[in-house]
């Protein structure tokens, strides 16, 4: 993206990945000051909290159109508060996620998304012995019932948590029932057509980053 | 990192994250492979598949030290086998976790871990009503066992899904006791002193960036 692209996007309320990854570091800190009962904190105070600089800190919450006092700083509870909802936290974003094995099951059962404005409603599984079933206090579904879910529930987020091998063909699915975004938990890198949103949480790419580095650190000290 | 650098890390088997990110795309699109019964693919055939520049696919591929043959391309079972020792897949990583509440107890129960050469052997918590006790087949001690466990178990990674409020500190114990790689599941920013590895699994940012790429897209559409 070029400049007056990303000018245009921004228009739009598009921002850059950085930025809306840097966010919720801000929204963890300021949430554990108001615990805290403080009141007031400085850009300053948070870039010596977490280690970003705190111009980009206050460039960053410039986008959300708070502005900290001088010599003050940003409230607190209005910082959280503004946080949240610019990031979609406090909004509920419905979704339906595909494959309720051993990775499924497991994202069901974690409360934090609910905590981060992500209602699962309902499971998808190809295994009929699944289908009519619960888990995670969630009702599993047949591929059948699919479009028929995502117009009842208005869901737009379909969450991809099948076996790798089967990544493009349920993503292909989700799509052609009309959903709007794809979460993909698993290492395939599954392709979507302009206009469909794709995000990769690729939960084991990250542990070969992370092999390596210790890996590599050993070697330093041989 | 200068170029300079990067060619002294390289050297001692560090590699960009960019590579490493994409090293599992092809492991997950030749185990597709081998399933199917295809015996050579290219890096044409790569490309096609997952959306990756096929020039970039022989460069990284480089890397691991194997070489198509021409007008054959690779062995399907050996880069399969080569992808997985490469990126630290087939050898075990002891790991601890930190956390066994909502979020922790669900990755222990995710066995995909397992099959990416992580071994959870053990459980941390605060709450000594959890000590003793087991979750999804591990026993939970105490942080005053932390140092013994590590010890006896060659424990290199802590695994923290703690509350975010409790990361920072969660992360240092780990460190003390000797840790040397931590794996940050919480929206917090951890900071760790030099050498110590942190690599960060941010869902709730994933969602940021999902719920503003599915807001702006719609706004574009009006």
């Amino acid at each position: 993206m070029n400049n007056t692209q990303a000018i245009y996007a921004e228009s739009r309320g598009w921002l850059p990945e950085p930025t809306l990854r840097r966010l919720p570091w801000y929204l963890a800190y300021v949430v554990m000051l108001r615990r805290d009962d403080v009141e007031y904190v400085s850009s300053r105070g948070i870039a010596d909290a977490i280690g970003v600089d705190a111009s980009q800190i206050a460039k960053d919450l410039s986008h959300l159109g708070v502005r900290g006092k001088t010599r003050i700083g940003y409230e607190v509870a209005a910082l959280e508060r503004e946080l949240r909802d610019f990031l979609g936290f406090s909004s509920g974003h419905n979704a339906v996620i595909a494959g309720v094995g051993s990775l499924g099951g497991a994202l069901i059962q974690d409360r934090g998304l609910q905590r981060y404005g992500l209602n699962i409603v309902a499971g998808i599984d190809t295994n009929p012995n699944l289908v009519g079933t619960r888990a995670g206090g969630i009702v599993i579904f047949g591929y059948e019932s699919l479009r028929e879910l995502i117009d009842e529930h208005d869901i737009t987020i379909g969450i991809v948590a099948v076996p790798a091998s089967q990544a493009q063909e349920t993503a292909d699915r989700l799509i052609d029932a009309g959903i709007r975004a794809i979460w993909n938990f698993t290492p395939f890198r599954i392709r979507v057509p302009e206009g469909i949103v794709i995000t990769n949480t690729s939960i084991y790419s990250h542990l070969a980053v992370m092999y390596n580095r210790l890996d590599s650190q050993s070697r330093t000290k041989e």
